[in-house]
């Protein structure tokens, strides 16, 4: 971050450094920095999520596992901590096969998207119609009356090798979540979309959806990309497509859960919160490493070194690992209702996976984000000095970000994040250690800064 | 090519070059190769076969529809053909379910291998003892007895990387095919091997397996690689882990199948023969895009190229379409016993899928390979004129190159070869259509210099 050094230089007269600021940070941050490179705390939290305990699904068994085992392990390291009460749906797979029965029997790869109902117990049979857009739907209007409803959007491979993953999966993704609904306005029976995804080795991806209670519920599922292919070379082929889907996922009454909060008070003014988190929950179908064992793995480590290293912060520093991120984000709304933005002097999120680090995004902008940025010199060796501007800087923190509060996101090298995310293949593999730990030092670094900050983040802020 | 071009030079005067060769190839090759890689013919045979009719495994009604197709449609281009019977077996994969259910309940993505005995109808359970070298396993004696052998070698990714991918895959193969067989003597109830696989995003891979009458048959099934190495993590760990793990396929009695078998009458030497050829069987998980559609594609493009611009060779060409390559080679070692190694002047295989062109492997060895390789000079602008020896060629021409014939594989770049092979990835996305092209225009090439050749293609013989 050469030219953000720059300016820092110009700036410096500007920045209330402490006195035993050296040219890579305090001596503190520096110390911190060096022994957070050396543990291998972030792997053990992150391997005993994934291989000791495994999908975390909302509301289910292992979610409140997770739930436990985090809660025990922060108490065991001498660590404040308290459970939040937060209902969860609790939703459950069932079986979900899915072929075509013309122009040729085909099996397809298929999975249920979060929330779907049930097809019939015998499945359910029909032609398929190809959609690319909301308009494209609009359009064929009757139609679509007693079909498939096959959304067929790809991610941008261009974006992606750009490093603007999250850009294409935003576009991809768009029909996931109501999809179901706008088909079933026409008269749909069931819809199906191409697995937003990256990359695939026949690999389909879930994700949550939703109905709209004034509109027919329609089953939702999504097909491998390999799958969305084949229909839409047979369908360009001239050919009509039937298919049959199966589908027999169970909504059963939500039930209690909790997000884990634990605390390190802070010596000068406790009453100004730095919260750091990420979600305990997972999808069901790989073990949620990179999704998202890793962001716990990175803010418990956080916290684990903090207090081993007796590092008593101006601020108070409190990590929150939400429950149910992925079915709705009701941890974090619960979070947000009992403790007001107002309250907090920046909010640090970690649900981007654990790529080589490159840094952050930040809420912060303009004079602000320059500044700041300089005072995350000292990550660059591992390569985690970046801090770009971004409205949204975790799904978990945004209620509070909307609200004003300055929000970072943990933002490592994104390019093969979507090939595993909601799929089976999110599993601890996937994973390099070194840079787990390297993301992990980085967000324990940005802690410490934000958490001893002498001013505010934003110049207009008194 | 370069150094083979300076031999070739050098060794000029020994060629028996027909009047017409410029330094490209006579102009007839020329044609051919032009014409070639103008056309779409390749894809449009892998599409059919993959698109349309899809897995076809060995006995199965897919693999009948796959020879009637193939004859019908060389019989549609003019190309005299007849199907060769050759018995098969009839195996049909059924439920396939496998769980960890100590140190931790997870579930597992499996596989059965190729001629495996199912479970009983409820599983079985039991301790898994981790392999990973046949001394392992004879050293380990009375502790197997009662558990589930798990065969866990990796694929090198060295070797995968520097273009050795078959290399990497015999390998790492070594205890599919008789790893029941030694498990059982010991007493194992079951067995799992590790995925060979360079890639995974969870994929289990298929491929045959055997028995030995005079041991206890016992079930065997595939792991993905991220299974496999969550066993490897947890008994690395300390843990005992017991696995749940459920196959129900069934073995039906043989059935009759067929090689496709098409032939070029040669006009001044019909009685010599020169095969080229692919298996049109594929394994049942993905749609055998790769493995072997693209071989089939090949071969049959080859034909339709030769007839299509009224080229006739010297010698006789004879595309053979093998049944059953995948479950034991029936249709391989019928076609050597009805036509003797003696009546062959090469034998050309294309089984190794339609990677970027880089050429051929070749049995020929030495001066011989060295002059033969000067020959595909003219492939060059399509990165296709590359010959290597190799004592193996291709499986189904393996009787053949065994018993002395010439023999040559198309031999693409591999890398990705091993991420989809035996997999449910195995796909038509995986192909690119152009590379596809290449190959087959690399194939027809080869196919018409050698049904051509003056001489023989090795110094010694007459």
């Amino acid at each position: 971050m050469k030219p953000l050094l720059v300016l820092l230089l110009a700036a410096a007269p500007l920045l209330a450094s402490p006195p035993d600021q050296d040219p890579r940070g305090d001596t503190t941050t520096t110390a911190l920095l060096a022994r957070a490179l050396e543990s291998k705390g972030a792997w053990q939290v992150a391997q005993h999520l994934t291989d000791r305990i495994g999908p975390r699904l909302s509301g289910s068994a292992n979610a409140e596992r997770a739930v436990e085992w985090t809660a025990g392990t922060f108490r065991s390291w001498g660590i404040d901590v308290r459970l939040q009460p937060v209902v969860v749906p609790r939703w459950v797979r069932g079986a979900e096969r899915a072929s075509l029965v013309a122009p040729a029997e085909q099996q397809l790869s298929v999975t249920a998207l979060g929330g779907s109902i049930a097809t019939p117990p015998e499945g359910l049979t029909a032609p398929v119609i190809e959609v690319r857009s909301w308009d494209e739907l609009r359009a064929l209007g009757e139609a679509v009356r007693g079909k498939i409803v096959f959304y067929n959007r790809r991610m941008d491979p261009e974006l992606v090798a750009a490093g603007r993953a999250f850009a294409a999966y935003s576009h991809a993704v768009e029909f996931r979540g109501t999809g179901a609904i706008e088909a079933a306005k026409l008269g749909a029976i069931a819809t199906v979309i191409r697995s937003v995804a990256s990359h695939s080795l026949r690999t389909p991806h879930t994700g949550a959806m939703r109905y709209d209670e004034a509109v027919p519920k329609i089953p939702a599922g999504a097909l491998a990309t390999e799958d969305a292919d084949l229909i839409e070379r047979l369908l360009a082929g001239g050919s009509e497509v039937t298919m049959h889907l199966l589908l027999t996922p169970e909504r059963l009454p939500d039930v209690e859960s909790a997000n884990v909060i634990a605390e390190i008070r802070g010596r000068e003014a406790p009453e100004e919160i730095v919260v750091i988190g990420g979600h305990l929950d997972s999808w069901d179908l790989g073990t949620g490493a990179i999704d998202n064992a890793a962001g716990v793995a990175m803010t418990m480590e956080t916290m684990r070194l903090l207090h081993a290293m007796k590092l008593t912060p101006r601020r108070t520093v409190r990590a929150v690992l939400f429950m149910n991120e992925e079915f709705g984000l009701s941890g974090a709304r619960r979070y947000a209702d009992e403790h007001p933005a107002g309250t907090h002097f920046a909010a640090v999120e970690s649900d981007a996976g654990a790529g080589e680090p490159r840094g952050f995004v930040t809420t912060l902008e303009g004079a602000a984000l320059e500044r700041f940025g300089a005072r995350l010199d000292l990550l660059e060796p591992i390569g985690a000095n970046g801090l770009a501007s971004s409205p949204g800087t975790g799904a978990d923190t945004s209620v509070l970000t909307r609200a004003g509060v300055v929000g970072f996101g943990v933002a490592p090298d994104n390019t093969h994040y979507f090939a595993y995310h909601h799929s089976p293949a999110d599993t601890l593999d996937k994973i390099d250690p070194r840079h787990l730990q390297q993301n992990a030092a980085a967000m324990a670094v940005l802690t410490w800064i934000l958490a001893n900050e002498a001013g505010p983040l934003r110049e207009s802020e008194p």
